[in-house]
């Protein structure tokens, strides 16, 4: 067998696999005569080949041993790929119109063939960079955290589901490494990998650098990301995680998944789309000042979270009585204490969102990672004003998440900066 | 071979077993003439052997599939025993002065054998019944949770390490479960295995089943129990785990044992001292008030958390240019930063300790099992009087303990009840 150990493919092998596997050349009916294979993977990590003919169509998405962006000089274990469709098939059996259905996966190979998400599908933050308004979007994610994150925490499951699940997924560690150097440690330190919109910020980032407090926060952060196994993370849901149309939202990318802090998750996406905020100002021309569009951006980010507390309480509710161990019923189950420890619960998972959504937004202003929000403005002073902004409220955020009581002072906040 | 499967052992068969096993029989010098053997299992759950002739001794410990106290209506995996064997060689690798020494474990028998610890050693909860004083179990103590906790943690270790081990001890999940059970649910519910004083605390008991803050407060200590895994833990240090001479300090019995947060540890320790203070007033008679008693009983308390304080933050010191995950030294190695750093840090597992030794206390008094400091008063009236005074000091630590900044203050707060 041609494919019993891992190679990395090409456009020409890809095709050889492909007619190896029955569940995949069955999806083109099994001609290849007039088949395309385009090579887009334009993530950080992996090669990505949509694959399709007149008779059906597929994405390949494969894991190689380093991260792509870095080159082989940055190893990374391409395992990520298995952990990648656990994450997929649970976040599918549990969101499944949020979810790119998996068609089939091999382990040796480090390949994932699923459903090929068909033009006008875009990535979010390509349609958020060309100011483009998605109704659904606030909905559609606010449903996809609420479900995937209820479902897989101890307000839903027992110990047992939960502890061997837990230890399922610290098998991905080096990808939570890399997070946790990415995400909390390299934006703090000098790395060589870090960067910044020089010299406009070199002042800013020295600063984040030498911010005490800052530093004190972060490392608590760092601490829950790795130690607080509270639900299955998605692990790296920013607005390049996440494909969209007006009336589709689809997920994917989940190779970071873990079990970790819920806020990780939530903040992740608030944050990518408050720096998404940030950039239009970059993007504003004569034809366009993208005032609407900010107000859209603002509106997203606070029914984005509104959603989700309702969902993820309605939730909570409507499975108080099953088998979670967290609140057991014969405890918890009378409406006052009920409304007490919701409260509790939903406020802590709001200032861990907010502390972990800042964290993301510095680390992509100051760390090895950026966004093409930012990246795609040309003239770099008015880009390093755009950042400058998003960067002063995150450091605000991460210090002072814990005096903000719901989402609209957030929103007032960052109107402020 | 007879012992190729699971056989529950009694003092004919287990000589049977010990001639098979070179490294126990030569323990014995191969003589079995002068052989003793006594059943001395005293706790919850498993049978204990003391063997000994002439030359040598030893423990057997053997984990049958159910609680002993209990009986096999309440089924518990034997494998607890691998896991015991696990922690009692990590921490006595890590404070060796204080863990017997592991001569010997059987899985497919759920047997292990270890240092038979010799008279004078007797249960701590013995002596401080008996009215004991122990000048050096608060250093001996703090020197075992803070090498022990410590060196599993985050401020030594890399990720890698702690996630390997942390998805082994998810494996010890029913232990885990049987703890979230009998300490943090069935208190606060009606339970068929919870029992108080009655009639004297039926009252109070219901007190307890009916509030609210409580429930709310001991919700998120069993939340933090199952979901942050800070450092391995022994997972069950009350004052019957440990065995004392004036010289000596012993941990036993780590069946518990699984990653989670440190101040499980620590307050099961506090909690229990605790106890012994407020039953001393059940064991005063005409020849001994008690009242020094009590005060060295309060100075240890007061030792343990000190020497715990100073050893654990000495560890840190020592070695804060290590591969500790948590405060990389190119981002914490100011003064100013590690300061800041280390007072938070200890702030938090102080109220962590507080909370759950309170929770280990409530559940003394109105849960399944209950602790001899008490049982021992044979006059239910005292008895009751000196448990309730218990149970209102945990009551107020579980729901203030963040009010509170020291140790000294703990003190005064149980000279006041």
């Amino acid at each position: 067998m041609v494919f019993s150990k891992f190679r990395p493919l090409d456009e020409k092998t890809l095709v050889e696999y492909i007619k190896s596997v029955p569940a995949l050349s069955s999806k083109l009916a099994n001609s290849f005569d007039d088949l395309s294979v385009k090579e887009v993977g334009d993530g950080n990590l992996n090669f990505v080949y949509i694959v399709s003919n007149s008779e059906g169509s597929f994405v390949i998405k494969q894991a190689l041993p380093y991260v792509r962006c870095i080159g082989e000089s940055w190893p990374m274990t391409k395992e990520r790929a298995y952990f990648e469709t656990l994450a997929l098939k649970e976040e599918g059996r549990l969101s499944p119109a949020h979810v790119p259905e998996v068609y089939h996966f091999d382990r040796t190979m480090s390949l994932i063939a699923m459903r090929y998400l068909e033009p006008p599908h875009i990535i979010l933050r390509k349609g958020l960079i060309a100011g483009i308004e998605y109704p659904l979007l606030a909905e559609h994610m606010a449903d996809f955290m609420a479900r995937t994150l209820f479902f897989t925490s101890l307000l839903f499951r027992s110990t047992t589901e939960h502890k061997r699940d837990v230890a399922e997924f610290c098998g991905n560690v080096e990808l939570c490494r890399l997070t946790e150097q990415v995400v909390f440690s390299d934006p703090y330190k000098i790395s060589e990998y870090n960067r910044w919109t020089t010299p406009y910020l070199d002042r800013d980032a020295e600063a984040v650098r030498e911010d005490n407090l800052l530093k004190l926060e972060v490392a608590e952060l760092k601490s829950l990301f790795i130690e607080r196994a509270q639900a299955l993370l998605h692990g790296d849901l920013h607005t390049g995680s996440v494909m969209v149309t007006r009336e589709s939202t689809q997920v994917i990318d989940p190779e970071f998944a873990f079990y970790g802090p819920m806020g990780f998750d939530i903040g992740a996406f608030l944050g990518n789309l408050i720096l998404a905020f940030f950039s239009q100002d970059g993007h504003a021309d004569e034809t366009n000042d993208r005032k609407a569009y900010k107000e859209w951006i603002l509106k997203t980010i606070e029914d984005t979270w509104n959603l989700f507390h309702h969902k993820f309480t309605s939730l909570w509710d409507e499975h108080r009585n099953g088998a979670g161990e967290a609140y057991l019923p014969a405890i918890y189950n009378n409406p006052e204490v009920q409304l007490l420890v919701q409260k509790k619960y939903m406020t802590n998972l709001f200032h861990d969102s907010l502390g972990f959504g800042a964290a993301k937004m510095i680390r992509r202003i100051v760390g090895v990672a950026h966004v093409q929000d930012f990246e795609s403005i040309t003239d770099a002073a008015k880009r390093a004003a755009c950042e400058r902004r998003a960067l002063e409220l995150a450091k605000m955020l991460l210090k002072e998440r814990r005096k903000f009581e719901g989402i609209a002072e957030i929103i007032s906040a960052i109107r402020q900066y």
